[in-house]
């Protein structure tokens, strides 16, 4: 296995009322750009910016153009490699560059300018949080939210009561908001784990809901996507029932929001933040 | 729950050896376009399209444009609304647009061109299944590749066991490359779904493999995405361990794959393309 496809980080396990220091491993999650270029250009075209796990960066790439449609056969792929220097943190190569060959299909008019982003910018996760500093979210409340870890250990179950669509479909994510006394607000619920955030988000927005004191669940893993919404919509306080990325817990840290991993059958692991959990 | 976010379908439920007709339900997936103007703008700006559920379309806008630092506060917007008039079979509306008050921080420069895409148009699911049509992918061989369910049911164990970062993070999504008889010929992670299937698809390509006999098992859910990269990559046959998507489902039937759902416990539902199965 790769070692830069994983990230060892100090962290709490909280195991009823029970914390103690440990050592743990995170999926490394960084951003990786793909650039094309055509026989007969000068220029690179940058085609997609994806946040993965760094290891098999040329399949990814050469996987890509296939769902997309530019290449069929090896033979429409003149050459694939990495370019530039290794960066941040955790010294990952994160642009892959495509030669196409003439049988490629690469039609530059099918890049559609509907991709907007103020982070994730391909260059290194540090970047990446580099840019979000830069839009400079409202400071998360200094006031510290005592949830006991008893109610805590109690979200799970009160999103799975208040999930309608999951019983049906099983097909649902779902993201929720919670009191520090465990009072569910809203619930949301979406196929893509971002679009539940956003609902769940977007809602609080238009109700002029300040979210300083309160809780976001996800029902599955925590990605660097669904920490920057919580950051920016002032949440200081992310659980997730499953993983956290590596990404995650660096954004967590830099910007002291707490996130809990793996919540469920009355423990969870806390990766930073853990000030905000009484027991 | 919104009615427009459950999909009615019949299917296959297999236990063991025994197959019999059933209806499901499965989750909506719809792409969703935002769309936002500036006060002074003349014309909408597309910002982004997005695979979601129906439902509660404006406040996903709205917490797509705070996750992005585009507004604040609720006044910073001055008005969301679908627009255009329900399309697709399950007449759904898939446009939200945004008008931006004054105090909006919308920066037409960070539209970055970079979202290479030939589906998911934004219109509807039916859009969407056109436009990969247009791709014109390799005619799906029409040799029956016969998988016995009790290969099928083997092959989410499989899978776990060649899982090799999973164990340690707990943190990543999985898609793996069987041959029928149950042969795992290669195992790809990621933290995203679509880069694990991106890796996997990129590696057999790479390799010059025809992957017209062979079965791709995806960890987690199936979405649309995964379903055009396997049909893309001429894989007739995408087992989940999870749900699939109504979108997934569609394209599954339009393209004459095979789609089987929650596998797991020697037990699955069989979406479309049953006769690939051997009792």
């Amino acid at each position: 296995m790769d070692p830069q496809s994983i990230f060892e980080t100090d962290i709490f396990r909280l195991r009823g009322t029970e914390i103690e220091p440990a050592d743990d491993l995170v999926a490394v999650e960084e951003p990786l750009e793909i650039q094309v270029r055509a026989p007969g250009d000068t220029e690179w075209t940058s085609l997609s910016v994806t946040m993965r796990t760094p290891g098999h960066d040329c399949e990814l790439a050469a996987g890509f153009l296939l769902g997309e449609g530019v290449v069929r056969s090896p033979s429409d792929i003149a050459g694939v490699e990495h370019w530039g220097p290794p960066s941040g943190e955790l010294r990952v190569r994160n642009v892959v560059r495509v030669a196409l060959a003439e049988s490629a299909r690469f039609d530059a008019s099918l890049l559609r300018r509907n991709f907007y982003t103020t982070s994730s910018c391909g260059i290194c996760g540090k970047a990446s949080l580099a840019a979000i500093d830069a839009m400079r979210p409202n400071v998360l409340p200094q006031r510290p939210i005592g949830v006991c870890a008893g109610t805590l250990f109690q979200l799970p179950a009160k999103l799975r009561e208040a999930q309608a669509v999951f019983g049906c479909t099983g097909g649902l994510h779902a993201a929720a908001l919670f009191t520090p006394a465990g009072e569910c607000l809203a619930v949301r619920e979406d196929v893509g784990r971002h679009n539940a955030m956003d609902k769940l988000t977007g809602y609080a927005l238009q109700n002029g809901m300040d979210l300083g004191g309160n809780i976001v669940l996800v029902s599955g893993r925590a990605s660097f996507e669904l920490l920057q919404k919580a950051l920016l919509a002032g949440v200081p306080f992310l659980a997730a029932v499953g993983a956290p990325s590596s990404l995650a817990v660096q954004l967590a840290r830099s910007f002291g929001m707490t996130l809990v991993g793996f919540l469920r059958d009355g423990r969870c692991n806390v990766y930073t933040g853990a000030e905000r959990i009484q027991r």
